[in-house]
């Protein structure tokens, strides 16, 4: 078929779809009804007053600002991480992140250190594609972003390696297992090269978002070795801040977050913590506890979150290999919330446009990259969790269908 | 009874207290057992996934940053301040104070103003005594504070609006009604000043916390004027933030806050917020609505509070009374947390020292002034909510011997 009727019959096509009127979005990671009703014991387990003293406090009252050991406890059993490293804060844990670069920037990384706001032009490593909600954080304290490349075992060591011999760069952002949007999850090798940098800056960090750190889709789910073991053989817990949080657990926005980090670390952030906050929410920290009693009950949980997403992936990925086979290539990832898609150079934006047009809402094309900026135009994140499969097979389809029409104009350009 | 044999005389009978071995604590304004227990209704009012929307919006999942707009409708009936101009955030009013502090100091007050960070040296106004966790922000920024003297009547306003004549003052610290500790309520000749002054500094703002606003110990409560509508009425509500929270109605720390502030300060707060927050805890918002359902609930669950903690203020102020009055006077407040004591000159460090030998620990000296330091060394701070009545007694009577030795020793010099 000749490239103008080619097109001319693929908009012919989109027309049809287009009239179809659909809404469909795959925006955002966020979980779905079915996950959330998961959780619904959450809502009953603490139900009296009988029950609201935990560790030897009243979880209704002032106290314990590090967070209720019971909480850390059951952190420290998910993340092999001491409990005596581990804060426990409010339900979010992207706030935690913010508030350590705002430490940071005012304050300084550690006592007698110039605060990174001080210090004219700081750079932060952004692998990318990655997470649009930590470049957001860099952006927001003008602080400028690097962009590393992903490989499929994690960032491009060798460019990490280098960029850090540059006393102005003062972190990296990370999503070590099924990485938002790749779902590349670290190598053992990736992770020792991390705990073996040497930065010139004494006040470089890495920010170690383990936000999937349970989140298998499948039974045999990648392996994500611990980074604060390997700190800790080297001595070297103060070079990073371990993130994770129960909000793709429980509750999306309402669970519980924590932050792991060396000694000094903490003791200079609690400090400000300190002036900024009596005590987080133990009572519903204590719900947590209460629900899941111990870590291997938090794995099971997980594995019905699997069974209910595992089909919306493989229902967006059997389209994709049937329809996009021939000009696409995509993540499969074996955990997390997001399939990576990556089209033929230039045509991700259009493709967006024309999604959007029709009715089917993706993720900002270029959010994925430092300052929304896709170098190549290629790449599109799938969020597969909230819509029905049904729907997801539609917007999939959809997809296939504008990817295409990208690529048809232009190669007729 | 000559000086020497009077204090000897003194120091047996405090010798005998000490040896009784009590261990009594009215150092934080927390609330008691029974008081937190009147919220268990909130424990279990939200018990089923088929609860779980309202305004539209599942409170399980990601979204609305706001706040839940049933909760905001709720806060706008208690604060008299229209809901589009709250915003409600996690459980901690200080941490939104905290935050609005960190923001102002890193990217200024409103787009444009240079922060207040990069202007040297600033001032803070901090009318005292007061609040010393206000204090302790201003302390943590560098921000140097300046005492305003507490009247019956609110701060001298008289001292406010000369400093505010001075561009390098850029805030004041006040809690309008039940001041702690002095329980004053601004009057509304104060608050009508507040709304009329005139700063130098574009970037003013005076931090409201109005952490007290329905919690009256009596039926003739005080009444405070409403600074938002006042300052509507001026065209001038960003002058103000104000804050309150549920801490001391529900659950203390695992509550609900909210900040109220005008169009140009919120539209210049959310774009950080959004940086720093997905959204906040909206199943516990959820369970405060339902809990509570309307204003008129909240105000009668205030006076189950108040039908505990009456007693035991009248408790402790019946052994002042008896024992105290030669030496000594107090505030009768009508409401908030805490009796504020004036002691003779110089006599407040002595009587608290002497004071957790035997057992008894009161707020720390100094911590309602900035930087700790009490120019007279002669105010405490009394917080009787948690112990039982009769540990109250037997703790204000330590308080009042330990007071009068002190007296006693600085006459003998």
């Amino acid at each position: 078929m000749p490239q103008n009727e080619k097109l001319a019959s693929l908009m012919k096509e989109y027309e049809r779809c287009k009239a179809a009127g659909l809404k469909l979005d795959m925006s955002r990671g966020k979980p779905c009804r079915e996950q959330l009703d998961l959780s619904e014991g959450l809502l009953t387990v603490l139900h009296s007053n009988d029950q609201t003293l935990c560790d030897g406090f009243d979880v209704r009252n002032y106290g314990v600002l590090s967070g209720l050991p019971s909480m850390r406890a059951l952190f420290a059993d998910l993340t092999g991480i001491d409990a005596s490293h581990i804060f426990v804060g409010g339900c979010s844990s992207l706030t935690m992140m913010y508030d350590v670069f705002a430490r940071n920037m005012q304050f300084g990384v550690l006592p007698g250190l110039t605060p990174w706001g001080r210090q004219g032009e700081i750079f932060f490593l952004c692998p990318s594609p990655g997470y649009d909600r930590h470049f957001a954080v860099s952006e927001c304290f003008g602080v400028k972003m690097l962009t590393v490349p992903m490989r499929a075992d994690g960032p491009d060591m060798d460019a990490v390696e280098e960029a850090v011999k540059d006393p102005r760069v003062k972190g990296i952002w990370c999503v070590p297992k099924y990485s938002n949007p790749t779902g590349v999850t670290f190598s053992p090798e990736t992770v020792r090269r991390f705990a073996d940098l040497e930065p010139a800056a004494k006040d470089f960090r890495i920010f170690w978002d383990n936000a999937y750190m349970i989140h298998d889709l499948c039974d045999d789910g990648d392996e994500l070795s611990n980074l604060y073991t390997e700190l800790e053989k080297r001595g070297k817990t103060d070079m990073a801040y371990i993130f994770t949080s129960f909000s793709k657990v429980t509750f999306a926005g309402g669970s519980v977050a924590m932050m792991a980090t060396g000694e000094n670390n903490m003791a200079h952030a609690m400090k400000s913590i300190r002036c900024q906050l009596i005590c987080s929410d133990k009572v519903n920290q204590l719900r947590h506890v209460l629900f899941f009693k111990n870590a291997d009950a938090v794995r099971a949980h997980m594995k019905k979150h699997a069974a209910i997403l595992r089909p919306k992936f493989e229902a967006v990925l059997n389209v994709f290999e049937k329809e996009l086979s021939d000009i696409a290539r995509w993540s499969h990832p074996k955990g997390g919330y997001f399939i990576d898609l990556r089209l033929p150079e230039g045509t991700a934006r259009r493709t967006y446009e024309l999604c959007r047009e029709a009715g089917v809402t993706l993720t900002p094309c270029g959010a994925t990259y430092p300052y929304g900026i896709d170098p190549e135009d290629s790449d599109l994140r799938i969020a597969p969790s909230l819509p029905p499969v049904d729907d997801l097979v539609d917007a999939a389809k959809i997809l296939a269908l504008c990817a295409h029409i990208a690529c048809a104009e232009r190669e007729a350009q």
